[in-house]
């Protein structure tokens, strides 16, 4: 007998999880470090500047929340919020990374913000100068040391915005998923908050959940990038031929997780699928994949989890 | 003697207000109506909905967050928020109004979206027809009266994501600003959030602080679009001509207020700069302008606050 | 057909609602008015002021947020949050109205705190003048008139602490209830979240949501004031003689609501189960009652939901 | 030359620390670890169960939020919050921590509650048989083993309400504290947050700001028990004989903090006062005591701050 995750009802057997895997991709990854005079105003900040980052299907690129940085780790001594932004695309990660700092962190009041990829894996760099960033300056602003950093130190109307001189960029992970199949909304949101607080604590990832679900291209409209992944919408499963929906199920949610390595990932997934097969309600666990043919990767769901009875 | 806006130590006198104006620009708007299972969830989606909308100098489109709904306000009767989306460009607007419900909305759990334009303002219709939203349907989506509106029934994951067919477009007022400048960042930000809370009871605006006050071009860097408002950067007053920075002064936020018509703008600056005069530490009330050469309206301060001693 | 309350998948019938009712309970009630600086931090006060009052049978005193309050309501214009207290005694109110103003008001940052109880209602008036409140001021402090009230002003480290001079009580209506009953606990819980949202929006009422649902007195402990409601506790259905809960059942939670009055609390007990009834996952609506013998009242579900098929 | 703690306009000097110390007082300590199916749930449990806990002059006993555990930290593996309680008295701590745990804990849907106190310092032990926790369970509960402790495994409606059998119950610190003073509201609440973000990152402390800071009973009102600290209110400065306020001081904050041991609690003061003492507006940073004959314990400012020029 095994308690349920969020443990009240004991609950006889986790659902068992789906023997398939999902795919993943190799995508250029920044992480930038937002600091600000309170942790609060980091935050305001951090939520701006990771705005309109849910989808890799449409511009801007991906961006995600990481978690808080503690005034410790932060270059200025000042709280901070870890944010990683990514793309496959290398020049559209460049033209999101600048235009999120110059958007999302320049007009907020007190913030700074600097470069945060692991030094080991850097394989670019994007320069702030030329950008609008650096042009911001209108020739007021230095480059100078501060803060164990070559930052650009520009006079702004609350005293000076310091950035970073140079974001190193690298290749991470992108899209690890499963999907939570449960009997209500009710049941698979609660698996699907359980798993994501789950995933906030492996570090180097960004995990959320996400409804709209998608397969590559479309049947009826075979010019989309992206179209529901139909196969797996309960609203629709008696007109979708082969959908893997079953009558217990009413409601899917997709996990997706992003990091800098795929070992963090396969981590993330796996304390993520852990919570939510417990939560009662969850019918089933898979994953989204293409046949293996379109990820540079795969993780085997059930080598997350290990032997189940 | 006048109470303090913060009203502990009472304060002999408000700060006088400038003589001056701040210069208004007429840009289209759009204005939409998230709604979810929760309001929790209505306001996460809002908050991806609104992110990287925070300057009108690089796309994506200005976007600001207007209030919470009621739900007896909502077509479908459940809890939502009020997003606001402009750009002085009418295609621009377009192009970012699907983008930020393709990338804002379609992937939160339980999510719907509503026009929420004032019907006798519309000039304009932004259709989802032939967009990623109705294309992401695959066919499977319908276009249906639902709520009492026509909207698209899009199969997804958890349901089905209703969207309305039509968003409706028209002129509003972007750019009200005043500048609060203060004797410390501590001061500015108290009196600058003073402000945003009473701005927000206004209603068809919204309202923000910005650091990062610009003017437009550059003096060194001609090529650039907008350029730190040099003039009120206390950090290099010693180094500008003609500085407005007095010594009295180290910090200013400018506050920033669109809305959908000229005098729900000016009711909302009015009411900010009543907040933020009343806080002790703020030095002067003034505005930023062009000369009057490039706006399409402008706004009298001391229209808005009355005759002053 | 009817759509679901969180409207993806359609279902096809709400939950049918029980012929039963809740008792409610005549209890003294006060209603104070936090205002602060800014909106944070008068919210910041009320959390701390509500604290520790959410429960009849244990002091202190029951106390939940009303709502935030527009700065046109509010005496001194700043922004500010309604609290409701209650207690069938009314020497226990008395004092913990004293007490929540005391530990909960003053040591926030530039609060205030008002009478908000509905002038046409007062019975009684709690004085400040020889609490802990009043000679806080040790002398220093001033009955004065100020932002159209009596208040006293206290002199305290960022300025004055204002406070009205007395505080009206009456009669509202405590304990109005009905139970959700659900296959999962994400179902109850997405249900409950969903009637407290609609809860939120009628006036002067309070909701919350409770997994401790509790009879008077005990079958083995005699002596306890109140102890688990066992035939609603799924996880001993088996152990329990004449158990409520069906096999269908994993999970209940109870839906309290007070208010001033008892036709606003029956409009809030309506919003919130037409609310929960249409969520996926809940099996059956009920309240808990003790055969009609405590209660000062009684509130008909039949008569909140209209016929039912 | 040293970069502000919010850095935009570099300042000259830190404020000089005043060559004074604060008094500490021994106190009796719990230290509980409230769970839930997600952080979001243990959080508003936290709030509910640390309410009215902010003041030592008046029951209910002392209690603050130290910080979210991490899931690896908690025995269930489930997302947490760490509270402390704190009372001079063993007796009032004990029924403090009950009353605590039965209406912020219990109520909460999903909450379970563990004892965090440090098992070396533990000096006696908090049963929680035969109160009203226990007896709630109307003999349905049951004593056993899980998560690896001794916990009663008490029914309630969404299943089972798992809480420790003992708590430990300790001597810690209570009541150290330094005073921000400062030109401005605003000046004083930016130092403030900036203080207690940087003293979250101590383990074992907690820390709060206040505006009612007090003295031992009154001159005016010899029964009370705590008056104003009139000597630190600039808002009465030219009535006070010897007052502590200049003339360039216009509000005043107290930093307090708690914590289980006195090296924690110096650590977090140390670090607070170096954020607080580098933000522009604040004039002087000082403490309150009561000439050394009324706490067990003294921390000197300048110790902690090192010298100063």
């Amino acid at each position: 007998m095994v308690e349920e995750g969020s443990h009240p009802v004991a609950k006889e057997d986790p659902v068992v999880v789906d023997d398939t895997f999902c795919e993943v991709f190799t995508a250029y990854f920044a992480r930038v470090l937002i600091t600000a005079a309170t942790s609060r105003w980091a935050m305001e900040s951090t939520l701006e500047a990771k705005g309109l980052g849910r989808s890799a299907t449409l511009p801007p690129s991906e961006a995600f929340i990481e978690r808080e940085a503690r005034t410790t780790e932060t270059p200025d001594g000042r709280p901070g919020w870890l944010l990683q932004i990514a793309d496959r695309k290398r020049n559209e990660l460049e033209y999101w990374l600048v235009a999120r700092i110059r958007k999302g962190v320049l007009p907020f009041p007190t913030t700074a913000v600097f470069d945060a990829f692991p030094k080991e894996n850097v394989e670019y760099s994007v320069k702030i100068e030329d950008t609008p960033i650096q042009l911001f300056g209108d020739g007021f602003e230095e480059a100078v040391e501060a803060f164990g950093r070559r930052v650009y130190r520009i006079p702004r109307m609350d005293g000076f915005f310091y950035v970073e001189e140079k974001f190193g960029i690298g290749k991470g992970v992108s899209g690890g998923n499963f999907l939570i199949m449960a009997d209500s909304q009710g049941s698979a949101l609660l698996a699907g908050e359980m798993a994501l607080d789950a995933i906030k604590e492996i570090p180097f990832v960004t995990g959320r959940m996400a409804s709209s679900g998608s397969k590559v291209g479309g049947h009826t409209y075979t010019e989309a990038v992206a179209t529901t992944n139909d196969v797996y919408c309960p609203a629709i499963s008696d007109k979708v031929k082969h959908s893997e929906v079953g009558r217990d199920v009413n409601c899917v949610y997709e996990i997706i997780v992003n990091g800098l390595d795929l070992e963090h990932v396969k981590s993330a997934m796996r304390v993520g699928i852990e919570k939510a097969r417990c939560a009662r309600g969850v019918k089933r666990i898979t994953a989204g994949n293409y046949g293996g043919k379109l990820g540079s990767g795969r993780i085997d769901l059930r080598d997350l989890v290990g032997k189940q009875s």
